[in-house]
């Protein structure tokens, strides 16, 4: 059995991020059956949970004797046991998993320095001096991803484990235009969100994260 | 045969860091030989190497039909080819994956802001209002790695592809004293960088990078 560890309550503007999403779709997709343990609030820098996770963070994935932590990992896991999420062949599966990373190391980050500045430190002058740049370089980024896309409807020849991790990356700019305004950017986030595995995630964390304290 | 794409020529607060060293290492740990393809300035923003790297970034790796790029994506592929770099237990591969995606999305956020303000915005008003803010919150999340290494060699109960990563990320922050000072994450970085293949590999680096235009 499958357990996927995240946290109880956390505020509106996580709802829709938190990690344990990218888990969910991952096991919906690949129609594994999975329980879920929600820490109350606090309980997440506590030792027990730290034993588990080192950076107190959410989700972790226990499955048997494993105890897994990092989305990345947790969504290459799973996707290990199942062809809806990976090709079969090993190079298919190699190109997968650097989407995975891509969007991890190479999209997030750009999107990082903005949502610290909006959501966190919006009236701070640094972040006010700073945010020009970073909405900057957030675009240059995003068209280098859209040219690729451009013409595709996913990352590779089909949808893999890759575009599950992209498109939980570019729901998180949703306070601004950036992805769901772009002619290319916005229809593939809408495309990998209109997947019914995506639904049944989507509905499965919101359920847990909005649970009255 | 392997061919490791890379860049020739990189200015000295780069070298040592591009992200090259990485594939590096791990083929030097797991004993492969590789061939080396230099790009000249610029061009690893031409339209040929976009192809093969949609963001135009170092390194890209080409293992017969295979084009890999993410140098995550590219030392776990590398890693898969040599108990050298992963136990051969399917959990134990997977916890080094989570140790490799933890150096790369739990630590180095971390650690970005502070490079960004120290090596490119030292002189801006905004990076010194925010400085003290970066640093604290880096000294924060080594403080947590620090408690998962200590009374540790090593991140699981022998060196892997995890150690490796979280290596190469451990000296991006070489300007500052956080981790060569630090009693526990000091002396983690010196054992992973006394290993022979990390020896060669960072001098084939360094021997590419430094080269003369």
């Amino acid at each position: 059995m499958i357990t996927l560890i995240t946290l109880k309550n956390v505020p509106p503007f996580a709802q829709g991020l938190v990690r344990d999403l990218r888990a969910r779709w991952a096991l919906e997709e690949a129609g594994i059956a999975y329980e879920t343990r929600l820490l109350a609030p606090g309980e997440h820098k506590a030792a027990e949970h730290v034993a588990l996770q080192p950076f107190g963070q959410v989700p972790v994935l226990q499955d048997g004797d494993l105890t897994l932590f990092e989305s990345g990992a947790i969504v290459l896991h799973v996707a290990g046991k199942s062809e809806a999420l990976l090709p079969a062949d090993a190079a298919g599966r190699a190109r997968a998993a650097a989407w995975v990373f891509a969007a991890l190391n190479s999209v997030e980050p750009f999107i990082q320095p903005l949502t610290e500045i909006d959501l966190f430190n919006a009236g701070e002058e640094w972040a006010k001096l700073r945010r020009p740049a970073a909405e900057e370089r957030l675009k240059a980024r995003l068209g280098q991803l859209a040219a690729r896309l451009e013409g595709r409807d996913w990352l590779e020849d089909r949808f893999t484990a890759g575009d599950l991790m992209m498109a939980t990356v570019l729901r998180i700019p949703r306070h601004t235009e950036l992805v769901t305004g772009h002619a290319v950017l916005g229809p593939y986030l809408a495309r990998c969100e209109a997947r019914p595995a995506f639904a049944r995630a989507l509905a499965g964390h919101m359920a847990a994260h909005v649970a009255a304290a």
